[in-house]
């Protein structure tokens, strides 16, 4: 029984600044290898402008194919009314919808600003709730903004309260810069955890500054049980040295199951994914346990 | 004022494996740039047989040149006689001995089993103090070994108490590979605390399953004030995959640095190190915050 779920959003913060599009029989099987190690919940991909993200395109109908399989939950990312009502048509049955508490991130990722961005998303749990869909909504950039610097921690808890009261049954703080740090996150989560007692949350977080693994313990100590990974650490924007993907899912696994904290996921199926996307992009991924796990030979999982 | 002190060990435990010998006017510049960044104690090398390990070869030299640095203490690491021999020779006032408490590792490192190393470390910790040399005593693979498995924590505070006894003024603890979690270090660490409530205590952290940093907090966390490090994360066998270097000293830096801990030292002018090492050696290493101060506008730090 895994005592913590890791949502593993390779499919969609992984590939989707990736150049080379893989085609949607390839992303099936990446599917189905994460949902054999064991992974409880995947997200598929993000429900946004195909125009602007090409590798996204497919992610209706990736999402139809996949929302029937056993033992795992098929998500998908929703930014706007377009991308609900995409999200319906595929079937999808839970989703995160999600806005940044950053002005100048929210006027570079959808063109509002954070408020309206926010207001839209309240709207959108409320639709999403009568279409019968699970929603996970977050908030972005809480532990700072690389334009903006600090962000206020009212706002975000503020925000998280008001998606909370919005009907939204989880929810996640993404530090989708990298930003924070552990004193921060225990800080933070305390401060939801207080204005919200009874919420379901979850931790989002990239390893931009090397920070990810502590951050994740810190988030864990401070009572998270639900993690968004990627496996093989893959994410980030190629183009842009130093924006780094999430925590990688497999070091998360050795992580919590060295610790003796089930996850439920087997470590050396998942790391057939993790050679899958190397050999789809032909490159090596930031991961260390498929590396660790080739070259030697005992493993303390 | 720092409230920590990071061991800088790229020039040692960084280089010791790297087939380029890195010329020794070199060596001096990166010394000194590591000191102007303000790094407080710098391992220059270790005093090894050159045959065994050629880029060794002249730390005697290094460390002689460089031991009136202002404001930084230069170290050097030595495992048996000849080595102190050398050290006492090269002027050198702080050394570390160490010895491993996995008999497999101590066999393949220095050719003798393990209790033989350690009897060997109380008997140098000895003869440096009589040669007015500061002694740093340390065990290797503390929280496990590749090829033994679990090592036994009685068998390591055991260790530690006796090169206490043997007059060691500080206590280091290697995760030689990598392979402790948080969990584990701050047992370990209470353990050695609570047999030795004086002890000054210090940790050498690699990162070759992703959790130095993780480990580090948690080392924090239990009392530890003294951390090795290696600028760009430099370090871990280039022919061994999976193999990787101790946590990057900048990574370290920011991170202490944006939890309101000061480390003395300065970021931008630590990533100069780094930037040298990679011109040097021709590849990119491993830590973030040089490719972070140099792609993102704003920082933490």
């Amino acid at each position: 029984m895994a005592e913590i779920i890791l949502e593993d959003e390779s499919l969609r913060d992984g590939l989707q600044f990736e150049k080379v599009i893989i085609p949607i029989e390839e992303k099936l099987m990446l599917f189905d290898l994460l949902r054999s190690a064991g992974v409880k919940r995947i997200q598929v991909g993000s429900l946004v402008n195909p125009k602007v993200v090409p590798q996204m395109a497919d992610t209706d109908m990736l999402a139809s194919r996949v929302i029937g399989a056993q033992g795992t939950l098929a998500t998908g990312l929703v930014l706007n009314a377009k991308g609900l009502e995409r999200a319906v048509a595929s079937g999808l049955k839970h989703i995160t919808l999600s806005a940044s508490v950053s002005d100048t991130h929210s006027m570079k990722n959808v063109g509002k600003s954070s408020q309206e961005a926010i207001n839209s998303v309240f709207q959108l749990i409320r639709e999403a709730d009568e279409a019968g869909i699970d929603v996970r909504a977050g908030a972005q950039c809480v532990f700072g903004c690389v334009y903006e610097g600090t962000v206020s921690e009212d706002k975000v808890v503020d925000t998280l309260c008001q998606m909370a009261s919005a009907g939204a049954g989880e929810l996640n703080l993404a530090d989708t810069t990298g930003m924070g740090n552990p004193v921060q996150v225990k800080r933070l989560v305390y401060k939801v955890m207080q204005a919200l007692p009874n919420a379901v949350l979850s931790l989002h977080l990239h390893d931009t500054r090397g920070l990810g693994m502590a951050n994740m313990i810190a988030g864990y100590e401070a009572g998270i049980r639900i993690f968004d990974t990627s496996a093989g650490g893959l994410g980030g924007c190629p183009f842009v040295r130093g924006a780094a993907g999430n925590v990688p899912t497999e070091d998360a696994v050795h992580l919590f199951e060295s610790m003796g904290i089930a996850t439920g996921i087997n470590l050396s199926k998942l790391c057939q994914v993790v050679d899958k996307y190397e050999l789809l992009l032909g490159r090596s991924l930031p991961g260390r346990m498929n590396r660790v796990l080739k070259t030697q030979s005992l493993c303390t999982v």
